[in-house]
């Protein structure tokens, strides 16, 4: 297992090869953000988007999953997370793009009034095949400390 | 068609009803967060969240819906958001809870390179049917001036 004290500040990692599908694309859009870019490739050419591409929040729902894939073959386990700050939206994400992500821990603080867990600051910055980045932003996570 | 010149600093709303399920909380955790408190009552019961809880990207998928629904009923519509601020998930989201929107509109600006768009700032607070607040953040909305 790797608990809070086994976490280091300026530590960073990169990780994951998610090859983005058009069918999850709008299946995602479909459910959740039916806005006209995120559908239909004509729509989407009268946009800033230029063609179909993929709601923000499914890139970072991509993201998150490679994120769990990750901490969960190496028996991390976080316990959640408060929030995340600075979200940005850097390029679109388009069907047949291949996102990876590199992750870089900026901050620690053990918890004051919970013993047992600290929190951890992660820069994540999410790119696309051609190394661009295309998402990025600062999460918030809570960690269980080592068992006394 | 509402646009940029249309959207006034200050002005705030509330909308959207949409009770979460337990099927979709696992169906969503399975595909993008398959933390065992996103999956399981009795793994969640062993953390913070006590019991089976939604995804944050889950509930951020949601609320993109309620917002999307809203403003396209109102025939608004943005052209892609390159961002958010200050994300933060506050309570658990458990099957059975029922989440609404208040929107408020904080700020606006004219873009200087892009004479036929503007940028908004919103503040979203998301409460379930007990009105305690669950997530909060600032969105970030490119929106198209009226055409001269």
């Amino acid at each position: 297992m790797i608990w809070f004290e086994d976490l280091k500040v300026g530590n960073s990692t990169r990780f994951g090869a998610r090859t983005v599908t058009r069918e999850e694309v709008i299946d995602f859009a479909t459910q959740f953000d039916p806005q006209p870019f995120h559908l239909d490739d004509e729509a989407a050419a009268k946009t800033p988007f230029g063609k179909l591409a993929a709601s923000g929040w499914h890139t970072g729902a991509m993201v998150m999953r490679m994120m769990v894939d990750y901490w969960t073959e190496r028996q991390f386990m976080g316990v959640g997370s408060p929030g995340l700050d600075e979200l940005r939206w850097l390029k679109p994400v388009f069907p047949g793009d291949t996102l990876s992500v590199e992750s870089r821990l900026v901050d620690k603080k053990e918890s004051r009034s919970r013993p047992e867990r600290g929190t951890v600051w992660i820069d994540v910055t999410v790119r696309n095949q051609h190394d661009e980045p295309v998402m990025t932003y600062r999460s918030i996570v809570m960690v269980m400390k080592r068992p006394a």
